[in-house]
């Protein structure tokens, strides 16, 4: 529309920012820019794997989880292969495999959660060499507990792989996070600064996994594809713990307010273990699009999931106050323009 | 070694560093670096475009030449596709080939230059789908007319593209650079912030070509794979001609000190018209790694070509004069080193 957005709350963007200890290391940085980062990334992995006791060898990081699964799949997907995922959740990794010639199985949503046992079950029918599982999931919000993912885990067929997606795990509830052998050759997972650390913009993600599988990312990533001062900027996000717990509380004052707002309006907002909730807009896809349009309209940008029955919902990121302010303003007139529109 | 080295020659960076106003730009933006960067690189596309009275439709934006090179053999290389490059030259491109199936073709470099007549000539016999030639050379830093590459491209059997990496351009005498109808369906040039405009570590590289060709990037790129903060520290340096000018000239003056130091020596510099020189060590490849050896225990960090007889170079970047000064004082004691070590 040529003007900026008054409220930023539809690309699942962390607004309460990086910690200032990644922005003044990101500063510091800028001049030495002319050289190029560390392809290792080896400050990074070798915090990473301390925080967690693991080895560095079970680390890669890349371009963002986006960019790691176009390598994951660059690896593992040939031409038949058949690829099982949820249908209407993060698409990404589907483009890669469409892209590299696998077959994507989908299953439904159970309710509004991804379905760990559905999904599994879908794998062993199909034969699958991968399945893709995104906890806490993207665009709902909904979870469930890592050990319950892993005791669904025992359906997977022998040799297929689990790419588990935790981009949002910082947001959720203590054990969602998967906790497994990191050997175990079953399961990748990733992870990211684009979310709780508030860092989208630097793309850095990485991958958790056994040895053997990681090591095979240097095969084929683009070795100098890590910005200098990302890595840089990444690690002192790491080392402030602080403002993570910072941010998180934020987030989750974010997701009870925009509960608060919904009500307020006769709306159900989902529950959430992430930085944005679905709000149930109680009736069909045209009409949550309807009440979106509205939003935008009025400066205030959220989303959509794709898929119906989820697309009854519009997707609000869990904003500052001053956010948060602006939608509950924008929310009623949205409201009643959608419900004027004829059927 | 577990301490820096007291001068970074070897990596082809250009230590004359970023515009200081890139410098700026990136440090503003910091803070900002929970939103995402914008996926179609839409401004830097548009000031490039412009400069080149081009659409932003020729132009493609990604994580550094390595990147697009990437995305290119993913678009392009099936199994068993014939790919002609020059033996010793630049390989990152051959990596992707081989990952994807293609067959490489090899043919020598005439002298210390590449050879298009001869790299297309190999094209039309094997039937290449691609070929790939860098102008200016890495490592030898040597150049051709752009006019004369044109003309050779008569060569180039039908339905061949040729790679054009000019990724050292900026530093070349005028006319290095291909001047060709943009919509050309037989060439793509490669081209990067990571050398004249000093920016290796930000990681912003790009494509120009015909729209076709540019716009199916489109289909397997890492959307969101862009740091923000490369993408406005990329636009403020192409704002900054003067900085631009003042770098070329400082490297023109390191190229000279290399030769001079080198004759100094009793070796011959090679001419060049990139930011780094190969140094003719006057003997074989073990001699000149002998005397890289030398240099790299004295704190001085270069590299070499890989490639017989090239590598009876090493190839030392144009650095700052304090650098050079240390070059100058390592290199007489590890030509003596290496003259006294048993053939």
């Amino acid at each position: 529309m040529g003007r900026p957005f008054l409220a930023r709350l539809g690309a699942n963007e962390n607004v309460f920012g990086p910690s200032p200890k990644a922005v003044e290391a990101i500063r510091s940085a800028a001049a030495d820019l002319w050289m190029y980062g560390d392809p290792e990334s080896h400050d990074l992995r070798g915090a990473l794997a301390a925080g967690r006791g693991i080895g560095v060898e079970n680390i890669v990081v890349g371009e963002g989880i986006d960019g790691l699964l176009g390598y994951l799949a660059r690896m593992l997907v040939e031409v038949g292969d058949t690829v099982v995922t949820s249908d209407g959740a993060y698409p990404t990794f589907n483009y890669h495999v469409a892209g590299f010639g696998g077959v994507l199985h989908k299953v439904a949503y159970k309710g509004d959660n991804e379905d760990p046992d559905a999904l599994f079950a879908k794998a062993a029918e199909v034969g699958a060499k991968i399945v893709y599982l995104a906890n806490p999931d993207n665009p709902m919000g909904s979870w469930h507990k890592g050990a319950d993912i892993v005791k669904a885990m025992d359906k997977l067929p022998a040799g297929c792989l689990l790419v588990l997606d935790e981009a949002y795990v910082e947001f959720a509830p203590e054990g969602t996070a998967v906790e497994l052998d990191i050997e175990d050759p079953r399961l990748i997972r990733m992870r990211t600064f684009s979310k709780a650390y508030g860092l989208a913009g630097a793309r850095v993600g990485y991958a958790l996994g056994a040895a053997d599988l990681i090591t095979s990312f240097n095969k084929i990533r683009n070795h100098f594809g890590m910005n200098r001062s990302a890595q840089i900027g990444a690690l002192a996000a790491l080392n402030d713990p602080d403002w993570l717990a910072q941010t998180c509380a934020n987030v989750a004052a974010g997701r009870t307010e925009i509960a608060r707002i919904a009500a307020q309006n006769g709306l159900v907002a989902l529950s959430s273990a992430t930085n944005f909730v679905a709000v149930d807009c109680g009736a069909d896809g045209a009409f949550a699009k309807a009440v979106l349009d509205g939003l935008v309209t009025r400066g205030v940008f959220v989303r959509m999931p794709f898929v119906a029955p989820q697309n009854r919902c519009i997707r609000v990121s869990a904003g500052r106050p001053e956010d948060l302010k602006r939608f509950a303003a924008a929310l009623p007139e949205a409201l009643t323009e959608a419900r004027s529109q004829p059927a």
